[in-house]
């Protein structure tokens, strides 16, 4: 398949991540009888589930720079590519967090400021954890991320149901953060609506590019070394 | 499989996504502990995913007329096949609203005025969003629906894994879009409540055909692109 | 394997649905920041997916004499093997239910009179459903149960995922039922808990073995003619 | 592999483990919009799924003390290798739980004395369950667990789809037992978080070492007998 080709799956991929998991969060989160951390983070890894059966044959569904970048140091991703895919992925997501915010709209007295299911730290974080703490959470969470879609793409590991694996990794790891961070582990993913709330949202974007980008390199060199077999 | 005999697996089918999906919506979600929205989104999902897993070898278990349009424009689905295919979807759905109502009955005090789980936009949408945001909502999700079925009964896709990834498809739309418009992407789903109810209820189901069937064209057509190998 | 061997498996597997489902519902359903319907719906469903994987190629798993009924009307189950398992699958239940209550009690003021998570109707029905519906209810969802078990072991279906199946048509149907008779579908999981309950819970033990036997032969005959290749 | 790098992978395993379980608990179960226990117990049972996949062809992906033991009795793991694994599980779970506490102080007014999801029975029981009802509880679990991963992973079970059983069988887990003893059926697990609390959690962590290899044990020889085909 041609990498434009591929690079537009990711697209569509990535839009579906953002739409799904933020736009659950802005909608059905604490809408009456809502759903809650718990409904979001399902949400989350159901996006990535549902798509790398989808499409997992046409780009390999990466659908986060951290995964493209984490693919490369552990997997065989080229390294050429990464620039189509990760431009493909912000792009999706920017689109995503578009439609949200139309749709949130359609309901009277929506409020952006609200923040379109943002990442922060400090005081933009939602459980008001610390920028050292959110880091050290999202560096960890994404390695361990990346680690685990090393291990379940590996050819000695079932075949076929890496999308579950890795679907429910992106589910628990949302239980497990949504409070510090909101959770990110997908530059992409923070990118979409950091572009849309502005002000304090670009400012701390930073962070959700830097700490998932480490963190799925520090993942690729991990399994590598833990994968690879004893000479 | 003699058409008549897979048109009646489709109404079986569709009988339990409506009794499951609109069934623990009205029993379920909001009784003590219950069940909320997520569990509803966990129930439609799951009518889908176990009848796959029953069915999908007979019929290859619609359960929805925008699915079965979706496959007839992205998959091999024969057109000639579409009207006996969707007239049994929404008899099932009929049968089951019908069935939703007599247990529902059964306890004191119900009073069918509080919608059986119909769809609906503007003040009958569960969290007031307009017509509009409600159309869009509807169209990309039965697009997005669309694709993943699509893909995941790719030949390219892991093998026998598609039910999981559509059932959960159909539980994460319902874990965005509930608050917008109760969630249709189906309408035999929307056409089994409607019809007892009445009222607002008919007066509002174009919506739920228009819209899912649009997406649905538009789905197929989209992977039916991105699924190509180039030439 | 020898039918003494396979009748203990599945006094174990049913020990293990009604220690799993009927001890969430009594010891985590109201206990602070417990599960609710949508966690017992949950827990009773997983009871059935781990048995089936852990022991399905001993005794098939059925942990459910309507389950055992179904098999014998739809499928190959043999009917001289009924009584056998049957009786296995109502030990299990028993002994099950005393090390719920034997765990419960361990929590000083505990009432046995809250139910033991027993199934009822008319005014032991949790939501106060009367004893029409709860008939028709348990009724209907065994013979659907049945029909999805049936369809998701036809050995045209995906092989080795029946369980999954399975055991999350078991979650779909409590987060559909519990509200109306605490959700039976099994006769064995009904009586475990209304024998040490004693009084309503035994006099109203009947309907539990009535309706879902009932249920399991339509499901039975109903999934031996869809599922009938056309002569 | 060798024993080294399997061990250094059971490291990272039991980590992800403690940092996801009871992170998720510490972190995310009782915040605003909170998982509740039935978060807690999904999110447990993920860290097993995901790990499985990820790593069971490396280690076998244990994670636990007590399945190490449980599959010396009833599996083929030799003896000789428990101690390694059984340190690695432990001096995962430390690191873990040391992260958590690192995370948790970056919101201020964090206590630690709430206990770090550390187990316990009487008055530090969740729901104030006795001693005996804990240690009965953690052993029966600890022997249901241990038989669903001998069965699950028996040649004659379907392939591949151990790591959903297992991680879903710990899920039931704790949705039946978090208000008894928090559940641990793990002694690394309880062992992690026992030793950052001290005090009351390292007073009683002897019951979650005791218990749980006691029911491993009986685990371990009841799927041995149940499984073995009759001479």
């Amino acid at each position: 398949m041609s990498l434009f080709k591929r690079s537009v799956t990711e697209l569509f991929g990535t839009f579906w991540l953002v739409l799904g998991g933020c736009g659950s969060a802005v909608l059905a989160a604490s809408s009456p009888l809502g759903i809650g951390v718990l409904g979001v983070a399902l949400a989350f890894g159901l996006t990535v589930l549902t798509m790398a059966f989808a499409i997992g044959h046409i780009s390999g569904c990466h659908l986060n720079p951290a995964v493209s970048v984490g693919l490369c140091v552990g997997g065989g991703f080229p390294a050429r590519e990464l620039p189509a895919y990760i431009i493909a992925q912000v792009v999706g997501a920017i689109i995503a967090a578009g439609l949200i915010y139309y749709i949130a709209s359609g309901k009277e007295g929506y409020d952006l400021s609200t923040g379109l299911a943002s990442n922060g730290y400090g005081e933009h974080s939602p459980g008001k954890y610390s920028m050292a703490a959110g880091f050290v959470c999202e560096l960890v969470m994404t390695a361990m991320f990346v680690l685990i879609i090393l291990g379940a793409t590996d050819k000695r590991a079932p075949a076929g149901l890496a999308p579950i694996a890795i679907g429910l990794a992106l589910t628990l790891i949302h239980l497990i953060s949504i409070p510090v961070t909101n959770t990110s582990v997908n530059p992409a993913r923070s990118t979409g609506p950091a572009l849309l709330v502005g002000g304090w949202a670009i400012a701390q974007l930073w962070m959700f590019w830097v700490a998932p980008l480490l963190g799925a390199v520090v993942g690729g060199v991990t399994y590598r070394w833990l994968g690879e077999e004893d000479s």
